[in-house]
């Protein structure tokens, strides 16, 4: 499978929790960290999602938030993935940025350059990949 | 109508899904390729959506993922539009890349030079723009 | 709190619709001004929010489309903010525009510099922010 989405994480549907047009997906990955994502419910049940299937999920570089200091705030963003600046590669006005996540995903995030000089970005730098739960496609594997 | 979404796709409200918070909306362009957008139900009653009425679809070219390969992969993404990449244009981070459909219709993509690279695209290849319904806009001329 | 998300309004819950998958929040800004979100029930819920209670809007400066010109049209995007070009920073596929608002909040957007070109974006022009509500995380302080 070839995307030009930078983020693609393979596990398992660990909950389905159904509306009338928007589904809530939860997959499970191998590490143990679960992702979230707002899917509709026509392309949840043309995927056949349920418990235990295996499926993966997709997220544009340019839907993640970095956040290095929540100072005690909390968000409605469903997805927090902490981990470790592994890379920073600069452009004119964007940045991209790797966050190495525990169990050896990687995340990539692309920010303003203007938020990365501020955020003061570095390799070995703890991380937070922030990732609403609407900007989240789930695929499943043929 | 002047703004900055580089995908703007006219055609006609070919139905309507209705939920507690979300309307789910599909439009049906001339060439007969449908595009879902989910957007909230007040939008959906202000506007005046339903079967028959002109409208377009906006898109941002940030939100569309491309594929070239999808391995018999399925997404929950709603929209696919299968074409032929038109132009590459790079960045230092992120490339512009321009699908034409086979309608007449571009869909310009905003990836970065990574999977610009890794999918190796270039003018002439077949490629699908896939968009996720949560990132499309919808709008009603005057 | 450090995020790389360039717009963090601050304001106070003004109305929670609820769903069964999606919440929809307003947050109305000490100017008056309202910010829509579309976040999870259980974020919702997780974050306590309702009427009255303290909150702020985050959205990445990539998920905002700049209008100067709608020619009559209507939009399903439920925050237009209306202000004045500040700044624009070009690059070479993209470019920052600062939007500064009559209440002196100002909002980032990153649109592409073939837009930033044909909408002849400069400092002193009036300009509106379009964002859509399923493209605003919602905050809580400590």
């Amino acid at each position: 499978m070839k995307t030009s989405a930078r983020n693609c994480f393979a596990g398992s549907v660990s909950r389905v929790t159904q509306g009338a047009v928007n589904d809530e997906v939860e997959l499970t990955l191998p590490g143990g960290q679960g992702i979230v994502a707002i899917i509709t419910r026509a392309s949840s049940e043309a995927l056949g999602l349920k418990e235990g299937a295996k499926a993966f999920a997709l997220v544009k570089a340019s839907s993640v938030i970095i956040l290095t200091d929540t100072s005690g705030a909390r968000f409605s963003a469903r997805n927090l993935l902490a981990g470790t600046v592994a890379q920073v590669r600069e452009g004119a006005v964007n940045a991209e940025v790797d966050i190495e996540l525990p169990g050896g995903d990687t995340v990539v995030a692309i920010i303003t350059m203007e938020s990365c000089r501020r955020l003061a970005l570095r390799a070995g730098q703890a991380a937070t990949a922030m990732i609403k739960a609407s900007s989240v496609i789930i695929g499943v594997p043929a």
